[in-house]
């Protein structure tokens, strides 16, 4: 079994991260913290390299590869910003990346991921099992696979968002992350746990796609058909094999977000505070909204994950 | 003849928006570098409290009053930015405000000045002179009438932003500044000028409103028609008494942009940059890539006035 990922992997995540990652601001609003009756620090990961904080555990996975692997290069599949996140890591480090990309992805993706430097390979997703597809061309190629979320060294890479929120504005009573696979949720609640022990950590998914909450409440991995949502980049079918136990460690509740209310949050953002934020990204102001937890007179972590959405989809979401 | 502001003016201003108007961040695109092949350093003032750089003009005006024109009250007259920033200083510095605007202005604008808590006065504007009204009323009430640009402290105040852009970032060599009446560009080159003199000053206004550049290459000021632009706040028709002879003498070119010129701007800012930026705040980048003027290699500031777009206007310009 792959050992689980420690607080010490987090900073020296962030070591190598040093000058490669940006330094993300974290930005207040009157109104958010009027609204909640609490202080809100928003941590702006939209602001990230490629637009997520998902450059963060791609850049140290490849940094971590032995001369062979990165000689051979990294292979990952996925149609958004772990694609992006890997071909841009690739291309710092000078080592050779492939994405596996649905051929019927939007162009406009297939060519980011292109100028990114990666290869672009697509497949028939309708007719060829993405995974198993990935697996062979790995071991054809002799490349190394690097998953979304379940791997020790993206996990760490992850949490080192949270890690830079805390070193900056201190303890917080409670955080909310957003949540897809729980590589975001699970490497940001060691940081959590490590930098102020006493806050709350929650993550915050779809409704539509809460299998991390059925999983966390049932005490075992439980797997949903792929959830219609807007929130692109949480439509996971089921936690990961090392999110998960972490999950269950060192989170302490799951709430879900509907689409509506992420339209809402998305408003906020845009007309309160001029943020550009994705669907996905506004899961952890929305799930604070609607939690139902008593966060008056408390300090709040906000994570938002990223600002990676179409620009068309977002005039028809919020306009 | 009402004396001319001076840089030492500008740093009064800032002395006394000291904990009251937000530091706004200095943000970084490696994407608009390339672009521009220049070092970019954009002053986000769409962060700035009620989202607009107008805030520091009108605060540093309020809080120059007497005890007894704090009692008796601020007058302005703006269905933009300014009328929300003079209702905010006055709700900050206990002064109370009265804001004149069309009875036909979006309720939504009538609404947000009525909740920074001034008194609206409406008018009928085809049919009464707003300039002659709002003498006349500040004359029978007592008020002190500010008007949006053309007044030594509001000129003093803006130029407060680029003071901070310049104690932050050090030198730049050329400097792109949102342009309508003049007060943030003529407060802007009166810090430039102290700060980083060898850097060049640029305004920049609609190209359907460019009364500024036809007063500055005929020496003399000159009334335009109101323009018909999506940057509507630089509809000016004259720059302004003080602004003009400022804008004369430290200010090296004035540029224009057209309306497809500023949405383009206000899509770049969103897809690469995920910041909102009203049509206005888009001129100084627009301008930076329309002018011609050849800055590889060099180090721009782009002065992003503010970020107050209606959401459903937004989405119609960038969707």
């Amino acid at each position: 079994m792959t050992p689980l990922p420690t607080f010490d992997d987090v900073q020296s995540a962030a070591a190598r991260l040093q000058g490669q990652a940006h330094r993300t601001p974290v930005m207040r609003s009157r109104t958010a913290d009027a609204l909640l009756g609490a202080e809100l620090f928003f941590k702006c990961e939209n602001f990230q390299r490629m637009g997520a904080f998902k450059f963060r555990g791609g850049f140290n996975a490849l940094s971590r590869f032995t001369p062979e692997q990165r000689r051979r290069g990294a292979l990952a599949f996925s149609s958004g910003n772990h694609a992006q996140a890997i071909a841009l890591a690739g291309r710092l480090l000078d080592i050779p990346t492939a994405i596996l990309m649905p051929a019927d992805a939007p162009a406009a993706k297939l060519a980011a991921t292109r100028g990114y430097g990666a290869e672009v390979i697509t497949f028939d997703r309708f007719k060829e099992d993405r995974e198993a597809l990935a697996r062979a061309l790995a071991e054809e190629r002799g490349m190394t696979l690097i998953p979304p979320f379940d791997h020790p060294d993206v996990i760490a890479g992850q949490g080192t968002a949270a890690l830079e929120l805390f070193q900056e504005v201190g303890p917080l009573d409670h955080f909310f992350v957003c949540l897809g696979g729980g590589g975001l949720l699970s490497g940001s609640a060691l940081a959590a746990r490590a930098l102020a022990p006493a806050c709350k950590v929650y993550g915050v998914e779809p409704e539509a796609g809460n299998d991390v909450q059925q999983s966390y409440r049932a005490g075992r991995r439980i797997r949903i058909d792929v959830p219609q949502t807007i929130a692109d980049g949480a439509q996971t079918q089921c936690p990961g094999e090392i999110t998960f136990p972490l999950i269950q460690q060192n989170v302490d509740d799951i709430f879900t977000a509907t689409d509506a209310q992420l339209v809402d949050a998305m408003r906020f953002y845009a007309e309160r505070m001029k943020l550009i934020v994705e669907p996905t990204g506004c899961l952890s102001l929305a799930g604070a909204q609607a939690c139902g937890v008593d966060l008056k007179g408390s300090r709040v972590g906000i994570l938002i994950s990223g600002g990676n959405v179409d620009l068309k989809r977002f005039a028809q979401l919020v306009g």
